[in-house]
């Protein structure tokens, strides 16, 4: 299994002159066309009601999928590290009462084959971006990929992380940008609007942005989440919680049901000012 | 000259609650308020045909302001210096037949008198973010200033050198995301749009960015000026060139006015999306 | 599994007023105390005669250790990716002819078991620093850990991916620098020695450098192994080869044996200089 | 004066094959010989008892030369900003008393004439490397002149800083590495002794590092300064001051006069284990 592939004559990810962007298909979500898909949901998937609750707040304001983490994650071994493979039942439960598709982080390749029973699309999360047995497994899982950029992850790597997930079969790849480590701390990451203006010219991916993470706090994601889609990004991953300050974590970034509509109705604007939409 | 100066109860440049942004006026141009400002001009002042070419496209194209360099800070001593005090006549030609106002970038405090006398508006570039004899000179000079961040400045660092200008003298001061160096090295410098979120929030100065800097190549400039209006910025400095491809200095970031006129319908639109619009 | 681990009074990695650095031992090998440990060996193991050849110099040469990868993070999908588990008898028949303790990196949690078998020091490699699976597997191996920086981890990221697996049982924890992403690309990452005088104070782990890959260019090694011996490092991690030009990775990066001999030299007379010595 | 000057075939600064490391003299003291140059010596001169008191230390404890800072270049328009001209008298006291040259800080092309009236060597500090105006005034000044690297600097940016010095006639110049400013904050910037060894291939101008302003705390700064010597620096720049709790300025990283003495011995058993010696 570690041994090299053969390489093609040009790498999987690569746009050939005049291709279009490849369409990723998730339920009845589809990545790369002409509209925007929003996606929300919670960092982590804490109990029934929240979730429930949460995907309610995120289908009526115009999301288009869920996001939820199980598996999480964290800095310290003693902060809160998900509810694991008890959380999968949970984000099924919400996809039943919405409609709504579900993503949700692997962490260890020996979860990948559980979590892509249950959920429609795996995330490989920013930590893992250079954990090759983790791209391999999911890219082999038969389930579409949503591959984050790591924090410190050049356009080139990022790439040929995403050539690994290709190489072990996967054919519904979508990349997410999340902001990138640099010398500036006025936000928690610098979101680098530009990488989405460069995959559109180097991928036939689609990219989408997460606006959270970079900004680490509520009250900037929205100006980020516009510039992402006016940048081209295909998509936004937004933090939304039903009780923010008491989330079990992410709580200054997560947006209320409230702020998470305003972003969405803002973000429509924004879109159709550059000819898309958002995804209904 | 040297001393401290005695620091008032909070920084000149803070926002205090409820405040609106400044209105900085440069002849007709209005920076801060509901519309944003496109400033369009070569990167340096070649000679008077191409000078008055240029801004005649900048003029037509929405453009509401001129820029060019007369003074270059180059990298290397052996690269083309600007004219110096010689482009300044040609941009005051250019400003008569236009009735285009004209920002120039000052490098020496030797030479702040004589631009400012000439000019509109003075620069301060990225170069010169912490040189301090020039921002206290520029401040005290009588006209309005733009301060461009420094490239691995930060935001904290930026609105110090902005005091410096204000203890001055100055009250028309705007600022200038243009990028930052990081990691990534695919294009030019990282656009931090999270900075003009941030800065809204700070400071009452207004905030506009310069998309051409950090792309490094004029296919990627548009993406980031809808970027920066959608992130709330104030306005836009970009450079645009009649010939890029014979340009002396920043050939391949410069627009083309075609591609001016694209990016100031693309804007306008953006910015109407939230509420606000160009500049007439 | 995933659980949160009840935090300690203080983190495990936390060096008490007045106590000592750790002694790590790995067979004869001690870490921590007043003499430098030299680890020696190729990026890769690629055959018998290579790694048989290379393990004789290191040991002449005045190594206490062998390092040599079986399992190879790549960028690259297609590049050469190890030999896998069928390099760790080639390890083990390396460390029968010279008597020097082996250790080698692990990727996948699911070979943890099988290299704890095989080596006496298990390798987290920079891509891994927050593979938190693979974190608690070595950690709860039973074999003393080598655990390297992350190019994109800041001091305190690494000591929390170190309380990993000091909480999932281990004991024997050396942390390894090996140079950070900087803007800066004359070398293939800029040393931070500064972060070995930061760990000293603050956690009682050992600290060794990795000057290789922070070259990029067996030129550059010595004087960066020479800087990290002075600021204080408990060992060094170098790639040695016998034949560099050929070798499947690191090929630039590799030292001949003469050189290795000359590092050895220069790094005996610096910790000698500094009242401690290299390991016999 | 802002015009271009004719490239020579090669840059000033590059080392010609087999070419020797150019000696500067300042006084007595010699850089880019056999032995290291270590430079003692207050961040600000304060008051005439001050200076004069230091230079005492700084003589006794093994130090070449005395630096002390007239003009401060400061974050803040409120903060201290140094005595400006009337502190080089002080700087002239101190040598005559001491017999040790003296290297001050320039900022503004204006006090080039007079600084370099009054002292051995100018000091282009970090915040002015792309300072041109200011640059060729130093390098025309007839006077040594050494260059900081400014801490958002590449080393190519950087020689090419120190080719505007030597184009504008000065052939006395030493690169002084200062550290720089990366995602790491456990320091005040991470030390790049990777550059004294890139830059002892590429040019042939003395190189020295300045410990104090990387640690930005005093208990880091002698194994940063071993570290310097160890990876080939041709000499140390020092903050020392008599009281540092009471330091106007730079008050956390100054060494007391009894640590000053520690690193100079230290640092000459350093120089010693590679066949070198401080400067007597």
């Amino acid at each position: 299994m570690a041994q090299a592939r053969p390489a093609p004559s040009q790498p999987l990810y690569e746009r050939r002159p005049g291709q279009a962007t490849s369409l990723v298909k998730v339920g009845d979500v589809v990545f790369g066309g002409k509209t925007v898909v929003l996606i929300g949901g919670p960092c982590a998937v804490e109990n029934l009601d929240q979730v429930l609750d949460i995907a309610g707040h995120v289908r009526r304001s115009g999301g288009a999928m869920l996001r939820g983490g199980a598996w999480k994650p964290r800095t310290s071994p003693y902060s809160f590290q998900g509810l694991g493979a008890e959380g999968l039942p949970l984000l099924a439960a919400a996809r039943a009462a919405t409609g709504l598709p579900v993503v949700t982080e692997v962490l260890d390749p020996r979860d990948v084959e559980q979590a892509a029973g249950a959920v429609d699309m795996l995330q490989i999360g920013s930590r893992s971006i250079q954990n090759f047995p983790l791209l391999r497994e999911a890219g082999a899982s038969g389930k579409p990929v949503l591959l984050k950029r790591g924090m410190m992850t050049t356009v080139h790597e990022w790439l040929n992380a995403a050539e690994y997930v290709l190489a072990a079969g996967c054919r519904d790849l979508v990349l997410c940008e999340r902001g990138i480590r640099t010398f500036e701390n006025s936000l928690r990451n610098t979101l680098d609007v530009g990488s989405v203006a460069v995959l559109k010219e180097v991928t036939h991916l689609p990219v989408i942005v997460d606006p959270s993470h970079a900004a680490g706090a509520s009250r900037f994601v929205i100006p980020l989440a516009r510039a992402a889609v006016a940048a081209g990004a295909d998509g936004l991953l937004v933090e939304v919680h039903n009780h923010p300050e008491a989330a079990l974590s992410d709580a200054d970034q997560s947006l209320t049901p409230e702020q998470f509509s305003q972003l969405a109705e803002s973000c429509r604007a924004v879109a159709r000012a550059i000819g898309r939409d958002l995804q209904a």
